[in-house]
């Protein structure tokens, strides 16, 4: 057995790991920053998790030339540039900055990770600029998380203490950034976690897939898939403690957390919605309907109106393609069952109750098919003026 | 050879039709209709096409009671209530209203076809009370064009007349409704097509499946599929001419410009785009990349905010899960090479460029994929605050 207690703050509670994030004026009239490193005082172990967009940004490709289960201690951070359709020159300009950076700090196998604008050079005069500026024995994840910020409302961090029975310990951080973009099977996003626990290399690998499956993979703001998602796992063995159930729940409580903070902060969300397919024949039919409503604009609209439609969400799963009929389906909002077969009329009072359920921020929308036994869940927001608002302008 | 003549109005211009639309109370504070009718002095052959949503409204349920290659002279249409999600019970209501119309009007195989609210039960008593309306001799396509629609903010309505070389003559008309829950694969939307040549109904089935999949198959408003997406094709053979190659352009030329009306009339829209995949593998991939681009919300909204924002394009194109590579792809506005490969640092000019053609009500984007001779070209519109509001505020 175990405990696991919330920390304040972020990547500062792993031992061994630094972190720091400073201006260099692409991101104007912020007093955020838009470069940021995370480093390790010895050499880590790293999992990675990265889009399943076939355009790989260029620093996912710099990634991927390390020999298999290298060790790093460095990863370096931009926002405002996401350095995707570069090219091969992409890659270049990035080890012409990791040439800079070996001029003030020793480094091993540099890490690179980019969000932003795609197509563009990155500004390489600018980035080096803050090697310059860094404290590299800085802990403050506070200025990290907010220098990867693009169009977040908020920064995300979030830090927990493991206790083994034995009375040791062990701690596990993380932070990450995005807002619009997100959609199952990775999103715009970054995140970085942290850790001091003494985790074999192939357990990070399997709890770290495991962990993004039940998390960043099932929430949606708007159904696309970026250039530059990442997920990195970073073990530097510090406290020399290890329990694999307990770094499981850690590590899954991390992320589910921060996957939820993507969502609370979606681009004009309002609502934070999950979807339970349950009653499905099989799991991928319960994933395809559950995704299927995430992803919907008419549902996603009638959110945001606040209007009991439940003709939409019954639409989105008859158009979905799983296997569904008209008279074994049940939809909820909440506990309240709002369509059955036997439901014919219009029933004023179940429409009332249902209003209320929609003016809640957060509520659950349950259908089940009524043919099987396979569940998913996954979350969803609303789609607000705000949303179209920010992502028309995002550019200028 | 042949000639194609564009007639003034619609459904009036075709021989032996006749059609009306009244308000019977269901669309209210309008003086449009909201029950129409589209019938034949004689039996018709009729071609239908309907939505691939697996919960099919009941009055296709209905019409799928028919057997093969049945015969009719009636089509009732109502609109404000799609009589989807009501079971056995849809299906009876139906049968029930043409036990009353019987009363009025001696029809064969009476059609039924509904758009509007899921979930309820028609309201039987307003639709029969049509009946004491109607005129059943009238020809007044605008009225049963204006009926049908729902969050329309036109009717749509087209005619032809097509001359063969000997001077013989014969007409085709339809009318349609649609404008927002449109997608690929059909959409909200119903369309009916009357012809007075002397089709047969082989070539009907034949060609009205090609001309669907070049014309409402190929445009998207939202990604939506819904419940009781219709069109069908009428034919009572009065003209008794009758040309395959004409009747094929002169039908495709309807359901091409009655598509592009519903995605002029796209729910807050105010661009037309057309995504052109070319040079991809195949064809599956063509279509995948053209339809993907043209139900993006990130494209959608940056074609609302007309901002150039080719790396949108690029992401999606990469997010579709098609065969394509960085160093191939070059994307287009109109004739403007906004991307390629060789294209590393920020042009100015050609920026300046972009920005005007995205101005335009209606432009093209063009992604040469460059890996094969498939080319597949969808039809979309962007996304604005309108279509949010529209969407929030349906029921209310």
């Amino acid at each position: 057995m175990f405990k696991i207690f919330s920390l304040k703050n972020g990547l500062e509670n792993v031992e061994g790991f630094y972190c720091d994030g400073v201006n260099v004026g692409m991101r104007q009239n912020s007093i955020d920053g838009d470069v940021a490193f995370i480093r390790s005082d010895s050499l880590c172990d790293i999992s990675a998790i990265f889009t399943t967009n076939i355009f790989q940004a260029s620093p996912i490709k710099h990634f991927l030339k390390y020999p298999k289960d290298f060790k790093t201690d460095f990863i370096l951070i931009n926002a405002k540039n996401a350095n995707a359709m570069t090219g091969e020159q992409g890659i270049l300009d990035i080890e012409n900055i990791f040439d800079s950076l070996s001029k003030h700090k020793k480094v091993t196998n540099p890490i690179m990770s980019s969000t932003g604008v795609i197509g563009y050079r990155l500004d390489q005069e600018k980035i080096i600029s803050s090697f310059e500026k860094f404290d590299f024995n800085s802990k403050n994840s506070d200025r990290t998380a907010r220098s990867i910020m693009t169009t977040d409302s908020f920064k995300k961090e979030l830090s927990l203490k493991v206790e083994l029975d034995d009375g040791s310990i062990f701690n596990i951080a993380g932070i990450c950034k995005g807002a619009g973009m997100i959609n199952p099977a990775m999103a715009t996003m970054l995140s970085f976690i942290t850790t001091d626990a003494n985790i074999p290399k192939t357990d990070m690998d399997e709890l770290l897939m495991e962990a993004v499956e039940n998390s960043f993979n099932k929430i949606s703001v708007d159904g696309d898939t970026s250039t530059n998602d990442t997920v990195m796992l970073l073990s530097n063995k510090k406290s020399e403690v290890y329990n694999k159930d307990a770094f499981r729940e850690a590590l899954n409580k991390i992320t589910f957390e921060l996957a939820m903070m993507i969502l609370k902060d979606g681009e004009g969300a309002n609502k934070l919605v999950s979807f339970e397919v349950k009653g499905a024949k099989n799991m991928k039919d319960a994933q395809k309907a559950s995704r299927a409503l995430s992803n919907s604009l008419l549902v996603k609209t009638a959110l945001f109106g606040e209007d009991p439609n439940w003709g939409r969400i019954a639409s989105t799963i008859g158009a979905s393609g799983i296997d569904c009929r008209e008279d074994t389906l049940n939809i909820y909002y909440d506990d309240l069952l709002i369509y059955s077969n036997e439901f014919r009329e219009l029933d004023k009072s179940r429409e009332d109750k249902a209003y209320k359920i929609m003016k809640q921020n957060s509520f659950k929308v349950i259908c089940d098919i009524g043919l099987g036994d396979a569940s998913y869940t996954s979350y969803g927001c609303d789609l607000s003026y705000e949303y179209v608002k920010i992502n028309a302008e995002y550019r200028t």
